[in-house]
């Protein structure tokens, strides 16, 4: 079974590598960009065949390892 | 319009982040976890209206500056 983790920046944490981003695409000419948000996503095989046990499964790995969860938030899905 | 991104190693690309992920879940007591790979989400605000136009300028930014397309594919959605 496959799943994959979104991982972004809490709105209102300053994201320094989306603004980077934001200012490359300006100097390379896209002016219509009014925002950019980098954040991290991450695609796990798992044994599992339960799906509702797969996704409790990598919400511990998320609160555990994969998003600071101060300045992160996280969105599992099942696929 | 919102447009999103997403940018992994292709298939048979060395992912080392995505190993040291896989081996932290698994030192952390996770034994279902086959296999990890790490990519990049990229969140935009667009001034266009238009989907379509959007779209391919999503692409264009993708093939000049936001994917290495050597190594990595990217996925684009208009959301």
């Amino acid at each position: 079974m496959k799943a994959r983790v979104t991982i972004m920046l809490k709105a209102g944490v300053l994201d320094v590598q989306g603004e980077a981003v934001r200012h490359a695409l300006g100097t390379l000419g896209f002016a219509g960009v009014q925002g950019v948000r980098q954040g991290k996503v991450i695609e796990l095989d798992l044994a599992a065949t339960d799906a509702v046990a797969a996704e409790a499964e990598v919400k511990a790995m998320c609160e555990k390892l994969l998003a600071n969860t101060v300045i992160e938030s996280y969105r599992v899905e099942i696929l």
